[in-house]
């Protein structure tokens, strides 16, 4: 089926992957899908340096000083669960925007309910843009942390990171960003955008399999661990053991989906993530500059020529986005995303709350020919649905 | 390197997987490696049925009637969290047995730390074997769970769980199997053994990749979510859907690695759990048989003629299993493990906490030649090392 599918849902997972992903799957599956760190065997060995292979490289991605304080995870959900739920602690307050992802909304309001925290929501402008000032008006002698996007999921938007870093380290809060939309799209370093957590995913960016994400969590942190089990050192201790990255990654991890994200981060840095984002920047503008001139098309957003990440989202009329995107895939082979995208108060703020937006999401292997496609499209889709 | 290793380590991982795993997993990556529950489009909807034909195979394997009771996760140690944190409220007792997992343990022990609950570790005799009666005495009217694993991963003895279940169904306690060593190999059968709760791993007996597993949750039981995050379902409600699988499985899935799953399970419906474990008891019979009669081996675990799993573990008179297992490894090609196998409190039953054990498990794949091959190391390392 997928020879002539257009795919336009990078931003919920990458397709294709680049040849080599697959490749070091079928050579993990076929030689050594031993347990790492859990037998000191040839198999269990190599099973083991893939894995800290892969932190290497993803450690120089972001510009990480020690690879060990990077844990892996199921998916982004499941590192922000951990940062969240590992840091936060009773009676604190946490800033936020809203157009965070329901993996950042979700584990907040769980603590306030729970533990009785507090959480400020930092509203952007209609196209997902955020002042740093209603950010620093925002944080209070009782805040620990702040979490924000780097970029929207819905909007494309990129959030100001760097001086949203600098301001958690005047005012000593923590700061955690959600890299799920620009881990191996923008530029992402640690030491410099004074970031404490980065949650990350493997499938998305990274161009690795599913199955795959992490959390870098800075060397002076201690967090609660989200899971407690078998970590294949200091089996005798009944607590987890303080060893990184073994207190985070508690059971078997997924060497195989591993093993693939590896070489998607090996093909980030040898093609530099400043040429993935130009290519993904040019391909969306492409893409804006004709939407923006059907008739009935309203597009989300930056505006054309700003800034943002391979997200283009947009309404055809009065048209459900449900509507539009099944259009797109049953009459034109065109994989689209519609819907709420589990950021509901980013809806509210931009006004889509009751029928949603159709996210068309570029990836580094989108070709220009995909988005004529599109634009041809969404130009038939317009003139019928009204 | 893997061509002429012997491998005994299935009970940390299962290698090699048939075919079919593979070629699912090949043909995801290249054709639907979509997000599954996150789009409507045919690539996205196919990455779904995958998950849920997967689900089927796993519903009938355990006899569960309805297949979105089962939510995935990332190992076995996951769903022990999700199970046993989900479930278990502050004062609340809990009995499981001295041969659980560090995966069992270290959460119990995390939440007597943080919540003020109880644990009782009931003791087996030295061979792993469990006497109902200790598990009846050590239920109290605060007990709310019941947790045990269903064969240990130590000694391979399996445990009475069909008992305990009927026990637990009389006391109303809630019934938690660890099927960490058991799901593929024995029978399982949710209704019959009241089992509330079924923890199992996706890349060990149900011969699957890594990074793959899941919870059974009876449908009258509802937990408190791990990961709270997105569901791709009512994006907009600030708490978790009660709707199943979703409830359990916020963010991206293990596509890739479930489809992988899928293949291993409908393996596994094919040959049958019995002949499966009929096959593994036979080749254990064999080796046991053989190591027994070994100057300065001793063997843990059920006598020669007894039931158990594919787990034998063993120690060659004083030394250090860690320098067996080393010799194994590089002298002879032969992969097993050493050390502790996360389950202290089995060895300090045992009297093995100082060098630990040496543990051969063998698979459904494991051919009566590697058994002889493994024998015959041992002969020779025997010889060697008093």
């Amino acid at each position: 089926m997928s020879s002539e599918v257009a795919y336009f849902d990078h931003a919920a997972s990458s397709w294709p992957k680049p040849p080599e992903v697959l490749q070091a799957m079928q050579e993990c599956m076929l030689h050594y899908s031993a347990n790492p760190g859990r037998g000191s065997h040839q198999m269990a060995v190599k099973a083991s340096r893939v894995l800290f292979e892969t932190r290497k490289h993803l450690a120089k991605l972001f510009k990480i000083k020690n690879p060990n304080d990077i844990s892996f995870a199921l998916n982004t959900t499941m590192a922000l669960n951990q940062a969240i739920k590992g840091f936060v602690q009773a009676g604190d307050h946490v800033v936020c925007t809203a157009v965070e992802h329901n993996s950042v909304r979700r584990p907040l309001e769980y603590l306030k309910r729970t533990k009785g925290i507090s959480i400020t929501y930092v509203k952007t402008n209609a196209k997902g843009e955020l002042d740093i000032e209603d950010v620093a008006n925002a944080l209070t002698d009782k805040t620990s942390l702040l979490v924000c996007s780097h970029s929207s999921n819905l909007l494309g938007s990129i959030l100001p990171v760097e001086q949203m870093g600098e301001l958690c380290r005047k005012k000593g809060v923590r700061f955690l960003v959600d890299a799920a939309q620009s881990a191996g799209i923008l530029e992402l370093d640690v030491a410099r955008m004074g970031i404490d957590m980065l949650a990350f995913p493997g499938h998305k960016g990274l161009l690795g399999p599913q199955g795959t994400g992490g959390l870098y969590i800075a060397p002076e942190l201690e967090l609660e661990p989200l899971l407690h089990g078998g970590t294949g050192s200091q089996s005798e201790a009944i607590d987890q053991p303080t060893v990184r990255p073994d207190r985070y990654e508690s059971g078997t991890q997924n060497t195989v989906g591993i093993a693939g994200l590896n070489e998607g981060v090996k093909f980030i840095l040898k093609e530099t993530v400043e040429r993935i984002h130009r290519k993904e920047w040019e391909l969306t503008q492409a893409l804006m500059a004709e939407l923006q001139g059907i008739d009935g098309v309203e597009l989300l957003g930056p505006d054309l020529g700003q800034n943002r990440t391979g997200i283009v989202a947009f309404n055809v009329n009065q048209a459900d986005s449900s509507e539009v995107a099944f259009i797109l895939d049953q009459s034109f082979q065109i994989a689209v995303r519609a819907g709420y995208h589990c950021t509901p108060l980013a809806h509210e703020m931009v006004g889509t709350l009751e029928r949603g937006a159709v996210r068309a999401s570029v990836g580094y292997f989108t070709t220009e020919d995909e988005v004529r496609r599109l634009v041809g499209a969404v130009k038939e889709i317009a003139k019928h649905l009204k």
